[in-house]
């Protein structure tokens, strides 16, 4: 089985109070496809221009990492800057610059329309439905999005959401989507909007999973340092699909582990600037700290 | 078995988005024991004024919790007055008037000095000291505080630190008496300070549990509607110290399920202003609930 991503894939600058890294690899569709890759095959959709490193190509590529649908446009890569606190929690931007992201209009190769598998990274809602018209019958597409869309395009959203298997999001977007403070009943009018499935990232305090059948409450990995929270959330969304779509998952129940999954890679992408940790982690160190994750909430 | 509490007894008015009452039963002797009755016999040393109604003592004789160290004094009863908002989140204080709690000077019964379980609810840490002294060789000592004698009274609550087995604090205290952000690191230089176990209460993210054997995330029950917050940290420590002093247990390992039970309690406090909802709460419905909240975090 394999995963089709559409996403960006960007170069960013990072400063955190352990350091400060300039144009290292980022985007949603890097990290997300990084982690995905340990449980699936992964096809990227995504846009660099043409400053983009060959380096990080090879990074891919040593994945098997397909990398048809990333296109090559003339222009520049996108490039975010940001600067996390002493508390890492949401970072300050201090600029985006969208570049060839600008004018990205994903276009799904032949040979991709027929994926089972879909994430439709943090994009433009028009774009995410324009995907949608091109691939034939995904047996499952997953949404993730953020306040901008939230604010700025709230019917083409309600649009994709009717659309979509599960959306993927964090605490606030959840509350900000649905218009409730408490989870619990935003959840349930975020799924009124369509999806089967709801799952709300929530940092250090774990992972939720709303469905029909019931919630699943996921704890988050105590770590004593966290270096640099970005892409935590890409992350999390690429091992839960590269878990479910590798193992061919269909209902809610059975996502339960995924998120488990989730938050593993998620811990470990925390530990160090871009996709250092993760793009060296061993499937061994997943194992290990999936079982300190059951660990955690077990009660014998 | 049983459970020494020493704490406030109180009359509250508090407003949240869901009404207004005022002289309500509060105080967090009153919560703890209520909430801790349910597994275990009670025993409450606090000081209430000559103005407390009758009611409000017949309702802890009802439940058969023992009053003979709850002293009137000549004065009114402490009251605090509160204010959540719409996120019910921490309330604003309107107005604390200590009254007879003022002169609290905590005088254990002689034959409550032979306690096994007490638990020393959050009151200044040198009446904590004072109480520590009157009991001759407890099984188990549990503290809560408060960021106030963090900030004003450090030495001495340093010094309780080092004679109490469990620290019961929420999330922001343990990071403030820390200094510390990142709570796991947090819970490592508070369990230097003395206690064998920490437990970080989150609320609706949760409770964590630390101690040299390693740590258990407990979740919160996902409810829609939080009526009012206030008491939920007592009741908190009630459910949790009542059932391992109604179990006679002692070891980090067999703490997890009082953490459960706590967070059961507390979720069923929430439901309605003062102590109505625990008041009239049938065992039943707590074996429903702890079910409930086992299978929130249930792979299988």
């Amino acid at each position: 089985m394999s995963v089709l991503v559409v996403g960006s894939i960007a170069l960013d600058n990072v400063e955190t109070p352990f350091g400060k890294n300039e144009e290292i690899l980022g985007g949603s569709a890097s990290y997300f496809s990084i982690a995905a890759n340990f449980f699936t095959d992964v096809k990227i959709v995504a846009v660099i221009g043409e400053d983009f490193p060959d380096d990080y190509l090879e990074m891919f590529k040593s994945k098997e990492i397909e990398l048809k649908g990333v296109k090559k446009s003339s222009g520049k890569t996108f490039r975010w800057h940001g600067k996390y606190g002493y508390d890492l929690g949401d970072p300050q931007t201090l600029g985006t610059y969208l570049n060839v992201f600008e004018k990205f209009d994903p276009e799904i190769p032949e040979d991709y329309r027929d994926e089972d598998y879909v994430f439709l990274a943090n994009i433009d809602p028009e774009l995410q439905l324009n995907v949608l018209t091109q691939v034939r019958s995904p047996t499952l597409v997953a949404l993730d999005t953020m306040n901008y869309w939230i604010e700025n395009k709230p019917k083409e959203l309600k649009e994709v959401l009717q659309k979509v298997n599960i959306l993927i999001v964090n605490d606030s977007e959840a509350r900000e989507l649905a218009k409730e403070s408490r989870i619990t009943k935003a959840a349930r009018i975020v799924l009124d909007m369509g999806p089967e499935v709801l799952i709300v990232k929530r940092g250090e305090y774990g992972a939720l999973l709303f469905s029909k059948e019931g919630i699943f409450w996921a704890p988050s990995y105590p770590l004593e340092e966290v270096v640099d929270p970005t892409g935590a959330g890409d992350t999390f969304a690429g091992g839960f699909m590269g878990y479910i779509s590798g193992n061919s998952l269909t209902s809610p129940e059975s996502f339960k582990r995924g998120v488990i999954y989730g938050s593993v890679i998620a811990s470990f992408t925390v530990e160090d600037f871009s996709v250092n940790r993760i793009f060296s982690l061993q499937k061994e160190e997943i194992d290990t700290r999936f079982g300190a994750f059951l660990k955690l909430s077990n009660l014998d």
